[in-house]
């Protein structure tokens, strides 16, 4: 297959081109690195990746950004920042490339643990994958050309535990190689519709 | 216990209402109708509508609105419609009261059935709804002063099937009386962070 992996920069990009770069062509995307360079927040630049990529066969985003903090230090505008950079973004790739992904294709997007399993301060990045939940279990029965749309939620990685397992009290790290099984489950599987935790 | 119910003009409103109103002072607030008038679009307005009535035990919400449409039909600015006017609106309800509900307290939100039961042309309401059930399950354990915060989930209700049913094929109808449950469970029970489901 030809895929695109859009975040590919970070732990959880990481992952997932380890998970399938062996058996498929993967081309990476993000804002500042990769093979092509990709502002999700922009509809034009979007369709300008997909023009320069042509036809794939599965569209993986790993990239989403939220802001964290206690809710009484929390402002409508702060929620906003996650509706608008994790799930709007994601929401517009799939959008754009309904019309550029072979019949038969897929969606991935990444959401994460803090909706299911939540911490303090997590409530701007509960919001946002929670949305994103909804997004995929509905969007799964309207997708044209028999297209497939999964959202993987994983915990927080090993390899992420540095940076942010402070704010992460007994949560059991899930390793890179399991997280990036569970987008090898959505790209080659037929699973449609699904939250795939990793947990 | 003096209870705001916003959006107290709609079917899920006036359910609400019929379950609390016998044993507690409900004020109404809406946009257009209500004892008090509100824009939950607009930080100042709900901030304004808090000063008017003062300290109060609980915040019901039934208030929301989302664009319908096929997958293919959706832009990004539909799917922002619903997070700005179901999600955002609901959460600034909160964040605005969290200072003025009184100790142990607590908020109602309402999301609907279309991300667990999904409907075609209904992604749009389901990422508002997913997005609300990550924010109680978040919030929740960041509230202060005991505050507590659910949301109701409401299948299609019998005195909503006329005007939205053609777009729920096979779904079963919620009576009002069932869904004025939930209410009283979240306001008057113990329960905090969970989406009350009425299937």
């Amino acid at each position: 297959m030809k895929i695109i992996l859009v975040g590919a920069a970070g732990d959880v990009g990481k992952a997932a081109y380890d998970a399938l770069s062996g058996r498929h062509e993967i081309i990476t995307a993000g804002r500042s690195s990769g093979d092509v360079k990709v502002d999700l927040a922009s509809p034009e630049s979007i369709g300008a990746m997909y023009r320069e990529v042509g036809p794939v066969d599965a569209v993986i985003s790993a990239a989403g950004e939220v802001e964290f903090g206690l809710l009484t230090d929390m402002t409508v505008d702060r929620f906003r920042f996650g509706l608008e950079n994790k799930v709007l973004t994601q929401i517009n790739l799939v959008l754009e490339g309904l019309a550029v992904v072979n019949h038969g294709g897929s969606f991935t997007l990444t959401s994460g643990i803090l909706d299911r399993d939540p911490v303090r301060k997590g409530a701007g990045a509960a919001t946002a994958n929670g949305a994103l939940a909804g997004f995929v279990k509905a969007a799964a029965i309207d997708m044209p050309n028999s297209l497939r749309i999964n959202v993987v939620s994983p915990g927080l990685l090993e390899v992420s535990a540095d940076q942010y397992g402070a704010m992460f009290p007994g949560h059991e790290l899930v390793s890179s190689k399991r997280v990036g099984l569970a987008y090898a489950k959505c790209v080659e599987g037929a699973n449609t519709g699904q939250v795939v935790t990793v947990d």
